[in-house]
C-alpha cells in the first residue's frame, strides 16, 4: 500500500528524516521491506509545521526516489513536526489531490491501508460526511473520506473518540454492504502539538507500525548514527517500518492500538471502533 | 473558462483539427479570442473513436500549446469523430480526472461554463446521481457531476430529454441554495454516431458557440483553406469559437438551443430545462 | 537499468504487447525479473509506425504501471512495428527528452545499459557528433549521444557498421579517459522496415537480451496464449527479458551479437566494435 | 519570453513577492503587460537562500498560476534573497532542467531573452565552456549555456567582467555564423550577497527591466501597499516589469547597463561586451 513517517521533536531538516536513514522513506519508495507492495511510486507528500499556524503541504505525483524538488526542499526546510507519506495506489488515480497527508486548518492525516469494497460503500460514506465539510473533499481516496468522517465526528475535539466513531461507521456500512473486512489501516493525525497514530484492521492483521524508543538511550548505544545524532531528547518517530536495523530502536505498535505522542512522551491505548448503533 | 471542438465526418488526422486552422484549438489555448479567459492552459483532453467500440481518451494537465505528446498523437491518429477540449480551471484542481471529455462506455461529454455556487450545491447534486453511477465519479469538476446527472436521467436513451432534466435539476437545486444563476454552459455529448450540443445559461447570456456551415459551399468559396481541403461533404464542426475568419463558414448557435448533428445533417431545436417538480 | 521490447509483424494493438503478456513490459516496470534494477519507474516511451513515414513517439516521465494515457493509447493504436522502453535512470534527469526511443526521421533507437564514466567522456563524445547533428540533441542521456554518434557514422546507410564505429569510438575515448568498461548495452534501432539489435559490453557481461522463436511452432505448442494468438507468422520480438515463461519461446541473444530482423527472418551476426585508429 | 524578479533585503515570505503584488509574478504568468509574450506558462523556478550555504531551487514545468506546491512553499518559506522566474519557452523543451534559475554552488542565474540563431551557434558555445564544467550542463537552454560561459570566464571572481566576456563571445560567434543580433538579454546573477543584473541586446532594443527605488520614501508615499509594508529599508527589487503601478516606485534600467545591488545600495554601470579578439 503505502508507507509513512511521523516525526516530532526539536526541528530537524527534512532530509535527516527522508534521505539519511539507512532504510529511509525515500529508500522505501523503491524497496519497501515490510510493505504489502515493495514499490511505493505513485506520488508522495510531506506536511510540516513552520512559519504559520497552518502546516505546509508539498505533494507530488512523481516517485519520491528521483524527485529533485523533494530533495531541494528537504535540504532547506526544518521543522519540529513532520508527516511524510509515499503512495502505492490501490486503484484511485495518481494525482496530487489523492496524495497524503490531507489537511484541514492545523490538522493533518495520512494513512496506509484501505477501506474495503470502496465502490460499494463510497456513496454511503460520502453521505455520512457533514454537509458543511463535503465540498472540501478534493480527491477520490478512501483516506480523504475517512479524514472527513473523523472531522465530522469531532476529530478536532477528541481524536481517539472521533476515529473510533469514524472507523465504527466504516465497519458498519461495510458489513451492511457485504464487505468482509471493511477497513485496514495505520493512520496518523496531528494538530501540530500532539500526534495520534492508530493501528487497526477489521481482520485483526494490520499493516506494520512501529514507534521509536527513547532517544538518549539509543544515542548512547549507537554513537555513529546520523539520525540519532540530530535528534533531540524528546524526538519521537512513528513509522510504517523501521528506518534502520538498530536493535532496540523500534517497538512494534500492537494491534488495535492508539499511540499518543506529546512532547517526549508516548502513551499506548487500546483502540476499539465505536458501534454506531449505540451512538443514537 | 474553456474552449472545445466537436468534429464528425470522414476520418481526419487530429492535427488537421487541432493545429492547422488559423485559430486552432491549440492557438486558442494561448490566445482565445472569444473566451471568458484568454488563456486556457489548465490541461486538455481529446476523445476519438477508433479501433474499438469505446472511444480513446487522452488527457493531460499540461498546457496544450507545448505538449509534445499531443502533437505526436495528432500526427498519427485519424478519426471520424473527435471531441477536443482545452481547460481554464474555475477553481477545481488541475488533474487528469478533471480534464474533459468525460467518458462512460461509448459516451463522451465536454463542457465550457460552470455550475454556479458549486460548493453550496455539490452535495445535493452528488446525491441526485444514481447510486450505481456514483462510484465512477473520479474527479471534482462540475462537468463530471453534470455528466452523471444526465446519465442518471437517461442520457443513453434520449440525450436532449436527459440534459433537460439534469439542467432543470441543477437550476432547481441551485435556486433552492440561493444561487442566482445556477448554470452556464455549452455542452457537447456523443455516442459515436450522433453529436448533441447545447447552448444554455440561467442568465440567458451563454458562452459563445458556433456550428460550421455546409462544407461543399465553403470549399468552393475558399479553395486554399487547408482544413476545408481535408474535410468530407458531411463534415461538421461545433466549436466554442470559429477556427478561422472565413465569412460564412460559421453560424452562431442561438441561446437555449440544442444542435443535433448526424451524418451531414444538423438540426437546431429549442432547449428548455425540465422542471423537476413536474417530473414526479 | 531499463527494459525494452521491439516488435515487428502483422499490426497488433499496443496493449497486446505492453499489457497482456504475463511478464509484460508494464509488469516489468514494477517488477523486472532479470534487470539490474527491479523497478523501472523513471518514465517510458513508445515508438510506432503508423499513418506516416515518420513514426509516432509517445514519452512520459511517469511510471508506466499507472499511466492512464499509455493504457488508452495502447487500446487504440495498432502497428506493425513497435519499440517500447521503460526507464530506470542511472543519474540523468527524469524528463521526456531523456526517455527512449530517440528518433530522427524514420529512425528510432532505444538502449538498456550505459556509457561508463559519462561525466569524463561526455564532452569528447559530443564533439565527435557531426556538427550538423549536434543541435538536435535535446536531452542529456548517454543513449541519445550514442544515437547521434551512430548517425554520424552512417547509421542510415549501414547500421551494423555505424554501430561498430560508434561503439568503438566510445570505447576508445573511454579508455583514454581511464574508464575500465566504457560501454554496457543492449540497443535496438530500426528504419521501419528492418530491426537491428545489439548485445555488447566492454566487460563481456552484457545485460540480458532475448529474441522470440518461430511463432507457428509456438502457437501449436501453446494454443491458449493470448499474445501468440494475436501474432502473425512473421511476428518477431526482441526483448530485454522474456514476456512469459513459455519453454522454447525465447532464445538468449549471445554476447557480442547483432540480430537483424527483416520480415519473418532473423539473422545473428557477430558484433565487434571498430577500432577508430584503423578508420583513418 | 520570460519574466523574472530578484529580491534582496530583510527576509520576506515568498508569497509577499510572488502573489501579493497587484502585478505579481504569478499574475504576469497569465497576463504579462510588458513581455514579448503575454503568457509565461512554460514552467517556473524559485531560488532562495535559507538554511544552507547553497540556495534552494524549486522548479516546475507547470504554469505558475495554478501550481499548488508553489503556493504552499510561498506561504512557508521566507528568505532575504530570492530569484523567481516564469518561463515562456522560445523552443527548447518544457522540462525542469530548462527552468531558471540555474545554480552552481552558491551562484544563481536567470535570464529573459535568447541567444539568436541558437541552432547555428550551440556547438561552438558548448565547446567554449570549460571542459570541467561541461558535464554539469543538464538542460538545453541558451541561458544555461550562457551561465556556464560566464562561469568559464570567472563569474565567481568578477561577475561584470565575466559577463562582458561571455556576451562578447556569444556576439563574436554569432556574427561569425551569420546571426544579425546574437543576444537579447536581461540577466540576473547572485552569490547570495550581491546581485548583478544586466540589460543588454545586440540590437540595442532590450527587453524591459526595472529596479525599485528607495523603500522608505515609497512607504511614506503609499502607506497601504502590502508589499511596501513588509519590506525593510534595504529591500531592493529588480524586475522584468513593475509589480504595481505606483508612480515613482520603479526606474527603468537603461540600455547596456549593469545594476549592482549590495545591501541597501544600488549602483548602475555601463555594460559593454568584451571583444574576444582583444582577450588573447
Amino acid at each position: 500500500m503505502c508507507r509513512w513517517l511521523a516525526y516530532s521533536g526539536a526541528p530537524v531538516l527534512l532530509e535527516d528524516l527522508l534521505y539519511k536513514p539507512q532504510n529511509s522513506l525515500v529508500v522505501q519508495s523503491l524497496h519497501s521491506q515490510l510493505g504489502a507492495e515493495t514499490t511505493n511510486g505513485d506520488g508522495f507528500g510531506v506536511g510540516w509545521y513552520g512559519a504559520r499556524e497552518v502546516p505546509g503541504v508539498f505533494r507530488s505525483i512523481e516517485p519520491a526516489w528521483n524527485d529533485r524538488n523533494l530533495r531541494e526542499l528537504a535540504g532547506q526546510i526544518s521543522s519540529p513536526r513532520v508527516f511524510a507519506h509515499i503512495r502505492a495506489s490501490t486503484g484511485s488515480p495518481v494525482q496530487q489531490t489523492n496524495c497524503h497527508p490531507f489537511r484541514r486548518g492545523r490538522w493533518l492525516m495520512m494513512h496506509n491501508g484501505f477501506i474495503g469494497g470502496l465502490a460499494r460503500v463510497r456513496r454511503d460514506l460520502a453521505l455520512a460526511v457533514d454537509p458543511s465539510l463535503f465540498p472540501e473533499i478534493e480527491g477520490t481516496t478512501d483516506t480523504e473520506l475517512l479524514f472527513h468522517l473523523a472531522l465530522t465526528h469531532g476529530l478536532e475535539e477528541d481524536p481517539p473518540a472521533a476515529m473510533a466513531q469514524a472507523v465504527g461507521l466504516v465497519e458498519s456500512i461495510g458489513r451492511r454492504r457485504g464487505v468482509q473486512f471493511p477497513i485496514q489501516m495505520t493512520v496518523a493525525t496531528t494538530d501540530g502539538d500532539t500526534t495520534w497514530a492508530f493501528r487497526y484492521s477489521s481482520e485483526g492483521r494490520s499493516r506494520s507500525l512501529f514507534h521509536s524508543t527513547d532517544v538518549s538511550t539509543l544515542r548512547d548505544q549507537y554513537p555513529d548514527n546520523p539520525v540519532l545524532h540530530e535528534l533531540s531528547e524528546d524526538a519521537r518517530l512513528i513509522v510504517s517500518e523501521p528506518l534502520g536495523d538498530l536493535h532496540g530502536a523500534w517497538r512494534e505498535v500492537p494491534e488495535s492500538t492508539c499511540v499518543v505522542v506529546h512532547g517526549g512522551h508516548e502513551e499506548l491505548r487500546p483502540f476499539v471502533p465505536a458501534d454506531p448503533a449505540l451512538a443514537a
